[in-house]
């Protein structure tokens, strides 16, 4: 087990990275303000892993509950989010009960805004199942749900006690998913890591095999990635924003198509070479990087052009993502492979051209 | 115009008190963050001062758009709250536009819940047009919606920019509104202001005549109790409680009947004469303090008892209140006139009486 901490004073939490940390209810009660718990988990998690975690609480003499959602992204919403809040009131949870989000990025996102929000707060602690949520959703204390017109749009910033990534949970993980994982992997590389890039090259198909100790470097070598990134700017006012590299293309895509059609970290790829293209168009990068990138996310499996839409789409979903300051659009660009940063000098013309330049002929 | 400052460090905000606040926007311009704001209103409240609002603020040029929602705390739910985000997001707005509540209780409440989690937070102002809303639910930031199982039961904690009490819009004020509006008054002389409890019983009638000058000095002493209190424990793990006075009692009422049957501040006076009989018959206080209290609401034209329902069903509901922790009730209970503690001590069978001695038999 690999262990790491996210430094934001008296809300600091840990984050714990290695096999069978299902099982290790220890782990879990120290970080437990009252003797019970609710389990958040999916109709496709809970067969896989929903009892042991349970099992492992109550023979710690927790009292621990839970609470079944459908599965996917379409039901990131108000109707689902309620089914939590019936459970925890129908089950007389104070709020001294911790919520334990069990599942990917959908769950721990719902589990966490509602953590949130009932009784205006309970604690809550994070068990990502996916490489996505473990590498990425998990960590930093974003919760949100998805309003029909635009991703994450209703929210809270709300850090978790503690995070715990059981690296056994990727073994039953689709493929599809783990290469959508990949992708934010790839983010910090492309972002602030490129020694990580440079890993993530010369090791990719360790990954796609799943091989423990690679995943397990990539896991933790991200999560410190992203930890010093939110202890330095937690609620998003500055740096914080690097770490949306690809997203707001990428939200265009999955709000235009419906949620649940791409998964989001395919919709990132797909968003990181038009924010690529861009930042080679604006003279930042070379079209040789703009090939590097996109070498990378191929070996990895991942789509590398969006979804056939109209430009004219995409920039009309864009400026409905909450990367839009006074009117100008907000764009996270790269001023070299291995760094990126925040601008807003690209106009509509530039946009259009880089979104184009990604979509199926 | 009178003025206060609730202390919250960076997050400290004035309350201005008085009549005609209304069409000054330059109270209101230095605190928006950009020169965009939506008034969240309701369907009364909207002819009568919606466009005094709008019109200030776009002579000030301020691009001012608004929301209309139906009125009454049954609509204090997902469904209305959900209108509030349907409006920010067609209007576009984005996360540095500035919510504007314009109502009482209800409107504030779910207009700042809705600021809280839009884009995960964007700034908001409360101008809050009832005594209710006035002298409490405005001031503190604490925001919810109610659940069906339990009064806003889903919220969170979250400051306004600024306070506007426009002491006018008190004239438009149903009488039963104003005397709801009294029963908190009162609860901050009962809990802790000794001298504002004896100047409320020598000016009450001056209050129910609406003259400006004893409502303009209500509402200042109540707002400065208020802010004095949060500002020593902004999330409610101590001394905050005290303003629960009677409302774990008055909670039931208002769940059990359901929502909008009777009026916040009736069913807390209400619970108010439930928890000044438990204190009397724990022997905190005297039977004389009881009559003093009863004598006082009942010349604001309050409810001294509560409504008619089982007290199996009010003990039900009180569990489900979120002053419950590891299974034992924590009411709010007066050790003198003037003093309030918090205490589990009660059982089950005191608490029974006391709901008993005042339900209409």
């Amino acid at each position: 087990m690999q262990s790491l901490k996210v430094e934001l004073g008296s809300r600091s939490y840990p984050i714990h990275v290695g096999p069978g940390l299902l099982d290790r209810a220890e782990l879990i009660v120290p970080h437990l303000q009252r003797r019970k718990a609710l389990v958040v988990t999916n109709t496709t998690v809970a067969p896989l892993y929903l009892d042991r975690v349970v099992h492992a609480l109550q023979r710690a003499g927790i009292t621990c509950l839970s609470c079944e959602l459908p599965d996917g992204e379409q039901y990131k919403d108000w109707v689902t989010l309620n089914q939590i809040f019936d459970a925890l009131l129908s089950n007389r949870c104070e709020r001294g009960t911790t919520l334990i989000a069990l599942g990917g990025g959908v769950i721990g996102d719902m589990g966490g805004f509602a953590a949130a929000c009932y009784q205006r707060g309970m604690p809550f602690i994070q068990i990502p199942t996916t490489l996505l949520s473990q590498v990425d959703s998990s960590v930093g204390g974003k919760t949100a749900i998805n309003h029909p017109l635009g991703k994450n749009m209703i929210g809270a910033f709300y850090q978790p006690k503690l995070v715990l990534a059981d690296t056994d949970t990727l073994a039953t993980l689709p493929d599809r998913e783990l290469s959508a994982g990949l992708a934010e992997v790839i983010k910090y590389g492309l972002i602030r890591d490129l020694p990580f890039l440079d890993w993530l090259e010369n090791n990719l198909e360790r990954l796609l095999a799943r091989e423990q100790d690679a995943l397990i470097h990539a896991i933790h070598r991200s999560c410190t990635n992203k930890a010093e990134v939110v202890a330095a700017d937690e609620r998003e006012t500055g740096e914080r924003a690097l770490l949306n590299l690809g997203h707001t293309f990428g939200h265009a895509i999955e709000t235009g198509l419906g949620y649940g059609e791409w998964l989001h970290g395919e919709a990132v790829a797909a968003g990181t070479m038009m924010a690529a293209e861009l930042s080679a168009a604006m003279g930042l990068i070379a079209g040789a990087d703009v090939q590097r990138i996109e070498r990378l996310l191929l070996r990895a499996k991942l789509p590398v052009a969006g979804a056939s839409m109209p430009v004219d789409r995409y920039l009309d979903l864009m400026r409905h993502d909450k990367k839009v300051d006074d009117g100008r659009l907000r764009l996270v660009l790269l001023e070299s492979v291995g760094r990126a940063f925040i601008s807003d000098a690209a106009n509509d013309g530039q946009i259009a051209a880089a979104i184009t330049a990604r979509i199926p002929k």
